[in-house]
């Protein structure tokens, strides 16, 4: 790292920090100093910070105590800001992969990926999965053999989405759907089955989208009372745009961590979305409904957006697959511009083939912003024939959650070793805790810059406790140290090339802890709870701050059967490697299946 | 622009502000409410400002009462940020020019500049200049027929230099100059001419360098009196070790403004670097001595650094020609970080054809981040074969200097029309208070966050006063506040795209006002003259705030004698033209001639 002065950190230059196993690079814990807060006292802390006089005192020796202004603000560091991890495109030269042309249509591109999944199938039947929620492609034979309908489907949907708001239940997926527009979406989807002329495997499937991204006909909350009236929702996103011209039944708004400004998914206004594998635990956020949604069957497929693990942290917690793709893959026009430089669209999936169909589908960018390169779509074969992947790990990091996740993951490791002779070297990811502090203060600077205008001329009693806390923090940060977040931020970048220079992918948990309670404290007021907080977000920063591919894929449960989630980084614009590493993961699901681990648990 | 309400404007859409010449943009007169201070006035208001207590509050109403509250930190705008004017590659399809491989080496580029301008010196000699400097063409011809050898230059130079530092005149044009260094290489150099071997066209010209570029054996001070200590200055900067690649006489390093932070160059620490013109009048700045050596015919050429008109501004006070390539056009390593988003290497010189050959000589970027397209040269023919070139010219803008300024630039392009049938088209260019705030917000906030870390274990007694006061106020920003200013930033590259689909190139006055006083109240102390300051820099923004290159040529003088310069603004990488552009105007010097103004002015 460097050394530390009376102010802050003095940074060494790049090339003599040692990224090696043996590196004397000192791991440092997240050293989160705020208690858990929820009920009257996040409005006492609410209204100390936003007091005039003891807010900027309060808001000084929070930033003191949780180090960034020793490891941030007031350090001395050489490189040059990095404001944008936009890469520039390089040829991975991937073996087993079909590039495809950007100009062809979303069917187009479709239909190309599910040439790609075809023989994925006969893998997957041969593995021992638990159970097994509904396919894209079982919706589409399913069609196809018209023994269901879209319409049925559609029915059936609506019926347990209201089955899941009763009193018993309180799932709280939806910020907003409506019946009548998903009955009339189905009713021509059926229309086209009974014409034979399906527009591609999409059509009839539901796909549900967090209300961060604009869909027609809803307003676009972002989990608050008050977004949608200043910011009314005038068309459909990019994304949703090429979902919908493929067929798909946009089924509704998913709830969402208000602001996507924490990551519990505790929504005082929309209600507190519960976890399916057990409905008093979490379901992560802030794309909480999304996962939540695709974890209980309803949907195979979801739209997120991830900022700071927003799509992969619910999507480990809830036991389903969470895509991000490399920053720019997927046009971020129609998405809340909560953020213009960590956020990016992702996918929620029960399965990676069907993340790879919604990922061929909503990838590009609108032709005169065109700079993703071309999208390249891996040939889902058996991973026996896929070439060695070389994998890196960092060892107390990776070690630095439960031991059910550390023992779930590393089984998980051994398993493709043994399965596939993947080799995993072992690295140093230095400075982790670091860019933890960058990104938070870069996300929060630019969720500022982005609503300020409109909080000011806001009553503030809109505004959920917890994100009147976040806010309040978000504001509170100088140039300088946005600047400086910007610098780190470029020499996280290079630290992250030398490591791509050396493995192919780096694999982490995804998360440090699995789905916690929910607390009957937290429900009207939110929770800080900083400390969960940074465990879960503990190994998703390098996917948002640097722009960098990430998958998460369910590995198996912990000792209370919440579900595990392991974690493929990969170089930029390498989705079609991640896809196929995560297929792969997937295939070996033997680990999934609780009882297999706590054998392995209880025998040590 | 927009609404205004009780907190700041709403900004409206790009395509809803009209451009054309009957716009109802309000054009928003520099505000500047601070009055003119020196000696002890400005040291209280420095104690004032460092003050724990008083300073945020003076800082607070400093900004409000500037406007830049209610113009950039409290508004409603639509675009996303743009932190980098790095602007992608445009093939501009221009006629007349050479465009030469990026792998040649610096002497082989000035070689086929030399080319480009071969012809030009017949239309000069035809032209009626009313004195001429030495070029670099006339030294190369004397070292080649031997009349004069660079020893000979070199030693007449440093007698020279030193004269200029007696105390009749205190030109101050050197922080550091070393006689030895100078006659080593000018002993050099005159054995290549001996050995019929010269370099390049360059060899054995005398060329000095702004002390915020490094070039060996001299610290780099920036100005100030510890900036040297803390970062030694190790190797040549880029465009440096391609001078010396060429042959070219490294004679020193040239006093500036202290940390560019001021436009006067008024240093304490190194003195104040006077007009040639009038030696007591101000050189302008930053890069002062740079544009004073060069104008008082010492060297043909300098370097400078231009951050917010630091090139163009002195240039035209000191009646030279002064180039600022597009962002990224030269490659900015080795150069003081002082920002990161504004500043470019820009070329002072006595000729249009000098600005040439040395921008021939620096032009690139090291293999490893090639950014920069390949570079081209304007064949320096007849301007009467020039293609008819477009201006555009917005009038409130352009008319907002003295009466002297507006009727001498005036006049220019009643000449260029006159001569080449060039037409001036009306627009408006919106937002350009605007621009200059947001500007002055970011160059601030990256110098703060450049220099923060050591100014914090420096005694403040190093610092001139006026200096204290720059960086208070340059560490007084938010972060919110400099994200808005990168969204202003946006915004106004939409408007200049615009503009340039309808004209090649933008054209204002350089300055305006001419050289003003140097007062002896703020020799030792530095001035706070905000108010000539904003007038200097009026024109200067889009240069930097957009990376767009831009010229000035010496039109003509006020009444007291002193240089006027004319602004060419160009499309993103459009150098070659704009040289082309300059080089005509240059051609017509007539309105050079002080008498020919003098009349014209008194004529109304």
């Amino acid at each position: 790292m460097g050394f530390l002065t009376a102010k802050g950190v003095v940074y060494k230059p790049v090339d003599d920090v040692d990224l090696g196993p043996q590196s004397d690079e000192f791991y440092l814990r997240a050293n989160v100093k705020a208690p858990r807060m929820a009920g009257l006292l996040v409005k006492v802390f609410a209204w100390f910070l936003e007091s005039r006089i003891f807010g900027p005192i309060l808001l000084y020796i929070l930033l003191r105590n949780n180090l960034i202004h020793k490891l941030v603000s007031f350090v001395e560091v050489k490189e040059a800001p990095l404001y944008v991890p936009l890469h520039p495109f390089e040829d991975l030269k991937e073996e087993e992969v079909k590039c495809i042309n950007s100009d062809l249509s979303p069917p187009e591109q479709v239909k190309e990926a599910m040439e790609c999944v075809e023989s994925a199938e006969n893998i997957l039947e041969n593995s021992k999965i638990n159970f097994r929620r509904w396919t894209i492609m079982d919706y589409a034979r399913a069609y196809e053999s018209k023994k269901i309908t879209p319409r049925m489907v559609a029915e059936r949907f609506i019926a347990a989405v209201q089955k899941s708001s009763d009193p018993a239940l309180r799932m709280s997926y939806f910020i907003n759907y409506n019946a009548d527009d998903i009955l009339t979406q189905a009713t021509e989807s059926t229309l086209r089955y009974q014409q034979g002329k399906p527009i591609s495997a999409l059509d009839g499937v539901p796909v549900a989208i967090k209300d961060e991204i604009d869909c027609l006909p809803y307003p676009t909350t972002g989990g608050t009372k008050w977004l949608h009236q200043v910011r009314p929702c005038i068309d459909d996103a990019w994304c949703v745009k090429r979902l919908r011209l493929c067929g798909a039944i946009l089924v509704g708004k998913t709830n969402m961590h208000e602001l996507g400004a924490g990551t519990s998914g505790i929504n005082p206004h929309y209600g507190t979305t519960r976890n399916p594998y057990d409905t008093s635990k979490i379901a992560g956020g802030s794309s909480s409904g999304s996962a939540a949604v695709v974890s209980a069957g309803l949907c195979p497929v979801a739209l997120g957006v991830d900022g700071g693990g927003s799509v992969r942290m619910p999507a480990a917690l809830c036991g389903v697959v969470g895509l991000k793709p490399t920053f720019g893959r997927v046009s971020h026009s129609g998405v809340l511009p909560l953020n213009w430089t960590v956020g990016m669209v992702g996918i929620l999936a029960g399965t990676v083939e069907d993340a790879l169909i919604v990922y061929a589908a909503i990838s590009g960018q609108p032709s005169h912003q065109a700079t993703a390169p071309n999208v390249c779509f891996p040939l889902l074969k058996s991973p026996n024939c896929l070439s060695k992947i070389k994998l890196a790990k960092s060892m107390e990091w990776f070690n630095d959650c439960t031991e059910d996740i550390r023992v779930c993951c590393s089984l998980a490791l051994a398993e493709l070793h043994e399965h596939y002779g993947w080799e995993t070297i072992e690295v140093t990811v230095p400075e982790i805790e670091v860019m933890r502090l960058a990104h938070y203060l870069t996300i929060g600077s630019e969720c500022t810059a982005a609503i300020a205008c409109h909080l000011e001329k806001l009553n503030k009693a809109e505004l959920g406790w917890d994100a009147r806390v976040a806010l309040s923090v978000y504001g509170a940060f100088n140039s300088r140290e946005y600047i400086n977040a910007q610098r780190i931020r470029n020499r996280q970048m290079q630290f992250h090339q030398k490591i791509f220079a050396k493995a192919d992918v780096i694999v982490t948990p995804t998360t440090g802890v699995t789905a916690y309670p929910i607390m009957d404290d937290a429900l009207k007021t939110g929770e800080l709870d900083y400390i969960n907080g940074a465990a879960l977000v503990r190994y998703q920063i390098a996917g948002n701050f640097l722009g960098l591919p990430a998958v998460t894929v369910p590995v198996g449960y912990d000792k209370s059967g919440l579900p595990i989630g392991l974690q493929f980084i990969g170089k930029p614009w390498s989705e079609s490697m991640l896809i196929h590493v995560a297929f792969a993961m997937q295939a070996l699901s033997e680990c999934r299946k609780p009882e297999v681990l706590y054998d392995l648990l209880t025998k040590d």
